[in-house]
């Protein structure tokens, strides 16, 4: 059966980079040009499958719709131009936008400081039936706060609550949380997008040198780089203190953007078919109405 | 000092009430016609006490306000006629509606039921500064859903989620998100109003007798009176298993209502107080700004 067999595909592509327990986990241990068994040479190969799986994806979905019980959650973490924008486009552009919602997360307002910091995040949690994609989230929390403490000062807690402690509690509590959702229908995905310094560099050059692509650049991006080292180790922070079995992180390599979009597919198919989604089953009464109302609509009667 | 000694007197009536370990809570031990040393005859004077107590509670709030850190949530929760309405009303009416905001649950909206259980909660947190009231809450999932389980049915949580450890889970959940809160500047307050069924007869009664009050009746709330034991079953494993030291629950007697209203403004207060709270501290540079405009106001210039 041709859908059995993408469904094993899919394993054996997002599997791999799928971590379920961090203790062990060692950023350096996932190399950001890794393709798996595929070679460049196959970059047109994959493309297609990528097509196969978006299809497949939004079946999944459309079922996912009609159940109306369990709701998705897609959170993309990355350095910048690791490729989250084109992954979101790629994969879900197959997906009916009825049933996707996409929320961008950049610096928080004035009145997101004025609350915890789940909150911004939490009032956008996707409806059941429905993928919600965080494109960047609270776990910004965890990287860009703990990369620039100034940031933190910013944030209005009082005082004698910003301690060493700090960054165990928010891990602790994002994990209870996530736990929480996904008690109540909620299934979560983490992808953290895993570029190479080099590439971000290629790919910053390349923002300058094409006009069409001016405007995704900015000097603040690559000031960035500076903080790389503390970057990375705030990245292995947070996949090794909240990568668990409700809500496992998948870190994709991401040098190779073909390969990164196949594997964040692979990773969404897989979990959509797990979920034993199903259109609703129409009860007998349901059945007879129906049977009733196909009878005036093909029969000869006024009004109708 | 007056107001130290207004404190001191607010724990007297707060702390008897106070549930910070759950484990060993049993509702019977909790009198709902206790009034401590007070007496019927002591009632005016409990009066004017908690109008002393609500003017020193503007006045804490005027602060809280100013220095925009902390915010604090006050749940409420009772059997229909404890008293929860004249409780907010009688407590809360000197403080500045800017600060302080009140909402409502009652029956989950389809919207609300798309979305995890905390979800119309947690969008309603108050904002940093200021007194959000909750008139019921995310509490209600573990009694009156507990209670009537065909409620449960209809969350549209999917079926293989919803299994014998789902009051535990929820309870741990709860646990979990109210501590986050804290550590995030959230003052998590939390008041039962016990009140007997014996008084709540009366009350139901009286609204029956008194036009004016006939519009707070409803025939189904006293047909919830045949559950009355599943109800105090629900309420005392909720204390038990929601009550700590960064939580805490008051289980206040509701048998009398100026007493009930004199317990909940000392803990209010007395919590309020703890908070160190302070009007912002005006910095050197701001000070001598404030000199030029007061120089610049009092003087002949033009324009002014």
């Amino acid at each position: 059966m041709k859908e059995k067999k993408l469904i094993k595909m899919a394993g054996k592509l997002s599997d791999p980079y799928r971590v379920i327990s961090g203790s062990k986990f060692r950023l350096k241990d996932v190399d950001p040009g890794d393709t798996l068994w595929l070679k460049s040479k196959d970059k047109d190969r994959a493309k297609e499958g990528l097509q196969t799986g978006v299809e497949e994806l939004a079946r999944l979905q459309d079922r996912l719709y009609a159940q109306d019980r369990w709701s998705v959650l897609l959170i993309f973490q990355a350095m910048d131009a690791a490729g989250k924008d084109g992954a979101i486009k790629h994969v879900m552009s197959g997906v009916n936008p009825q049933g996707c919602q996409v929320f961008s997360f950049k610096a928080p307002s004035s009145e997101d400081l004025d609350h915890d910091y789940l909150w911004r995040c939490m009032k956008r949690l996707p409806e059941r039936g429905r993928i919600g994609i965080f494109n960047r989230s609270y776990y910004e929390e965890t990287l860009v706060v703990r990369v620039h403490p100034e940031l933190l000062a910013k944030q209005k807690i009082p005082a004698k609550l910003v301690n060493k402690q700090i960054w165990k509690q928010r891990f602790e509590d994002i994990r209870n949380v996530e736990r929480y959702l996904t008690r109540n229908g909620v299934v979560v995905l983490k992808f953290f997008l895993h570029v190479s310094k080099e590439e971000q560099k290629k790919r910053f050059l390349d923002r300058l040198d094409r006009p069409e692509k001016n405007w995704k650049f900015s000097g603040a991006d690559a000031a960035e780089r500076e903080h790389w080292n503390a970057y990375m180790k705030a990245y292995e922070e947070m996949v090794r203190h909240t990568a668990t079995a409700e809500a496992p992180w998948y870190v994709v390599p991401a040098d190779n953007k073909w390969f990164t979009r196949l594997v964040v597919a692979s990773a969404v198919i897989k979990t959509l078919d797990s979920l034993d989604l199903h259109y609703p089953v129409v009860s007998e009464a349901k059945m007879q109405e129906l049977a009733v109302a196909r009878e005036k609509l093909a029969g000869p009667g006024k009004g109708m």
